[in-house]
C-alpha cells in the first residue's frame, strides 16, 4: 500500500501518532472499539489516510500488536537460564504494565470464532514466542535440555504460568521471583534423567 | 432471597431455565451481553422473576459460573498421577467444549479493572483449583513430591500451559495428551533432587 513506509517522516510520524491513539482506545474504552473509524476520531487523523494505511480493521490490530510486542523481545546471551529468565521477565512486565496482555488474550478469545482473526493469532503465536523458542532450541544444542524438550511445547510450560498468574492471580504475586521460579522448575524437569519414574 | 432454593421443584425450574439462557447468551452473544433483561428476554421468564433471584448482574454470573465450573470436577483415588491427570483433563474438556474457557478468561480479564469482578475472580479461582490443590497437598503429605511444592503454585504450572493451549494453539494440539505431558513434567521438576544444579 505504502511503499516507502519507513522512509518518509510523514509516514513515520502519522503511523506513530495513530497507533499510540489505538493504544489509547484499547487501553480505555476495550478491544471492541478498537476500529479504523473510532482510531481516526481519536488520533485526529482524516479517515481516508487511516484506510489508506491500514484498509481493514484487522490490518490496524495487526500492527498494534507488532508495536506492543517489540518492546517485549530481549536478546539471548548464551545462558540458557538467564536467557530464558530475562526473555519470560520482559514477557511478565510487558504484560502487566502495557496493553499486550489485553490484546493478546482478547485475540486468543476471539479467534476462536472468526478466521481471520485466527490468522492473526497465529502470526502473533509465532512472532511472540519466536525468541524464546530460539533460547530453548539453542540450549537442546548445547546439550542442557536433555534432547526431550520441544520447543514450541516448552512455550507453553513457561508462558502459560504467567498468563494464569496475570488472569487469576492479580499482580501481587507475579514478580520477577515468580518468572525466576516458573524458569527453574521447567529446568529442573528438563534435566531429570530420562528413564525417571513417572510418579 | 430465596430460602428453599434447592426444594421448591418451581424454582429449581425457573433457576435451571435461566441459567441455561444466560449460558446461550454467552455463548452466542457474548461475556458482555450477559445481563439480567438480556437473559430474562431469552429465557422467557418476566424481569421482575429474575431480579428476585438475582437482583445484580454478578450474582447471575456467579451462578453461571458455579453451574459450568461444577461440571469439571473429579474426585481424587489417591494416585497422585493419574488424579492429577484426570482433573486437569476434565478441566481442558470443559475449557474447550462448554463456555467455561471463555467465561473464566473474561472474568479474568476484567477483574482487573473492576473491584467487584475481582472478588468473582477470586472465588472462581478458589474454586475451580480447589480439587488440584487438594492432590497436590495429598501428594506433598505422602512424600511423593518432596515437600517443596506449594500447592497455589502448582495450580499455575498445571493449568497455565492447558490455558496457553486453548488460546493460542488452537485445539489441535490440545487432547489428553498434551494434559499428560504436563502433568509428567510437573512430576519430573518435583522429583528432581533438591540440591540440582539451576542449569
Amino acid at each position: 500500500m505504502v511503499p516507502d513506509v519507513d522512509v518518509d517522516p510523514r509516514v513515520v510520524r502519522t503511523r506513530r501518532d495513530v497507533l499510540a491513539a489505538a493504544r489509547e482506545v484499547l487501553l480505555e474504552e476495550g478491544w471492541e472499539r478498537v476500529t479504523v473509524s473510532r482510531v481516526a476520531d481519536r488520533s485526529g487523523y482524516a479517515r481516508t489516510t487511516l484506510y489508506r494505511h491500514w484498509p481493514q480493521r484487522l490490518d490496524l490490530l495487526r500492527d498494534l500488536i507488532g508495536e506492543e510486542a517489540r518492546l517485549v523481545h530481549t536478546t539471548p546471551a548464551g545462558d540458557l537460564r538467564s536467557d530464558l529468565i530475562a526473555e519470560l521477565e520482559a514477557f511478565r512486565v510487558a504484560v502487566t504494565s502495557s496493553g499486550l496482555g489485553r490484546v493478546m488474550i482478547a485475540i486468543g478469545q476471539q479467534a476462536r470464532d472468526d478466521a481471520e482473526l485466527a490468522d492473526l493469532n497465529r502470526a502473533m503465536r509465532a512472532d511472540g514466542a519466536g525468541v524464546l523458542e530460539e533460547i530453548v532450541a539453542a540450549g537442546v544444542e548445547r546439550g542442557e535440555l536433555g534432547g526431550r524438550v520441544e520447543s514450541g511445547v516448552a512455550v507453553a510450560r513457561l508462558v502459560g504460568p504467567v498468563l494464569f498468574g496475570y488472569l487469576f492471580e492479580g499482580d501481587a504475586g507475579l514478580d520477577r521471583r515468580f518468572v525466576e521460579s516458573v524458569v527453574d522448575w521447567f529446568l529442573l524437569a528438563a534435566a531429570a534423567p530420562a528413564g525417571q519414574p513417572r510418579h
